[in-house]
């Protein structure tokens, strides 16, 4: 595996492989490897001749609450994870490398795809996110780039985002990875304290309830949203900061589950705010 | 030349030139094609493989007090002109080709780009040429795009966004052409009636006064913009919008001629607005 840290370094360690017609998976991380990173770099070992994968704490996309100063790092482990499962390149570039100081280009995402979930509460961390992964994919200029579906909100807007930009890149998603009690896995779960951690699976034991009320014939938004509630209600360190049911293209609010939907939740638990989603499908008995 | 209307055919015409690892440059242009355009796709046509003209009339650059409804229209024209200068491909997308029904993404260049000249005075403007350039951009996949120099301050919009977004993309600036009297070239020339197309040249030549006076040994940018402004004064006809002198780069206003500035200047002859603008070096004798 190399390790560049330059854009010109990546440039020239690529050129040569997309004129050999060899195919670029890019994985963009900020690092902390768990078994949901690594869960993407194994699926673009799988398809891809040249594996990326970028390591870059992305500042922009951080709020002034965000928890940026304090974001998991662990650069040693990252380079021995990523190189036990195939990776060709890892890529960690400084916040110069990123951001020119004269750098005034922002990749905006607008309507119902940031309106709800994260967007209220985390203003400008979509703008961030989606500037730094058209950057990433200016550099990498890959043929398939993999996110994970925990970040769903994300996983959709860097969807619409390479779309709209009429970019030749095949967005994969890719299933969350969770942990055996059920809390999907995220490098901010390392914030959690023994008790906190004992209370987090809740969140997806809550996604669960919600799942078996839809194949319990409950159709309408509010009845599946009820369900989950009452489940993180048992759990008084939860501070729920929002519960809701999305078009799963969209991520409109869906009033009745009448076409495929996402169930999702944000919530702290004392300082750490997790995030966590299930898909839901109306299938054929709604119809 | 081929002339092509959808993404899937432009992409399915240009994979085996860069498989067969011949150039593509790009000419983005709206159409009405004069001897300014011309001379870009000559130029184009001068450095690469193979030339792309896109025409589109791009309605998210226009405010809704522009003229996007009678801006200038000669598709046949236009297929006969490029075909003369040896283009290619002829790019002729539909709006709904460039933009979907769910399009969502927005491309913005910030701070002194846009904080000046045009940008007060036509809000939403470079937004919309930023984005629509950036998703042509990932359609045709050029190494070269072509810009005139008349449009100064959308080449140095694009010129950054290019840079910011890591775009594997040279711009390639193209000098003004003017009419032997001086006037730039544009399609917006069409609009103006006899007494105000006798008007127009006064522009140019109130830039080459500032040239002169530069020339001079003229340095301050007040002294610089007042020799300018002497010459449009002269011509009741003409409404002047701006005349900034600023940094080349940066487009910041430039108090003193102390590094490479541009002059530019926008008014209004009748309901037609100019635009023009012409680059001043300080030299070596301000040193």
């Amino acid at each position: 595996m190399q390790t560049l840290c330059t854009a010109a370094q990546l440039r020239t360690c690529l050129a040569p492989v997309r004129r050999a017609g060899q195919s670029i998976g890019l994985v963009p991380t900020m690092g902390c490897f768990h078994q949901g990173h690594l869960a993407l770099m194994r699926e673009a070992r799988r398809q891809e001749g040249v594996v990326v994968v970028s390591l870059f704490v992305n500042p922009t996309q951080f709020g002034p609450q965000d928890d940026l100063a304090r974001y998991p790092r662990d650069p040693e482990g990252d380079a021995r994870a990523a190189a036990g499962v195939g990776v060709d390149v890892l890529f960690t570039p400084s916040e110069q490398e990123m951001y020119g100081p004269a750098d005034s280009t922002w990749v905006t995402v607008t309507g119902t795809l940031v309106e709800g979930l994260c967007g209220p509460h985390r203003p400008g961390h979509f703008r961030g996110v989606a500037t730094v992964v058209c950057k990433l994919f200016g550099l990498v200029q890959p043929d398939r780039a993999y996110f994970g579906e925990k970040d769903y909100q994300q996983l959709q807007v860097i969807r619409h985002m390479t779309a709209d930009l009429k970019l030749p890149i095949e967005i994969v998603p890719v299933p969350t990875v969770r942990e055996a009690d059920g809390l999907a896995m995220s490098s901010r779960n390392a914030y959690l304290d023994p008790q906190e951690r004992a209370a987090a699976p809740i969140l997806y034991r809550a996604l669960q309830a919600a799942r078996q009320a839809v194949e319990h014939r409950e159709r309408m938004g509010r009845g599946i949203v009820a369900r989950a509630s009452e489940i993180i209600a048992q759990e008084p360190r939860l501070k729920l900061q929002y519960l809701e049911l999305v078009d799963a293209d969209t991520l409109a609010p869906l009033p009745r589950l009448d076409r495929p939907g996402v169930l999702a939740v944000a919530a702290y638990l004392g300082t750490t705010r997790l995030i966590d989603n299930i898909r839901l499908d109306p299938g054929k008995k709604s119809e």
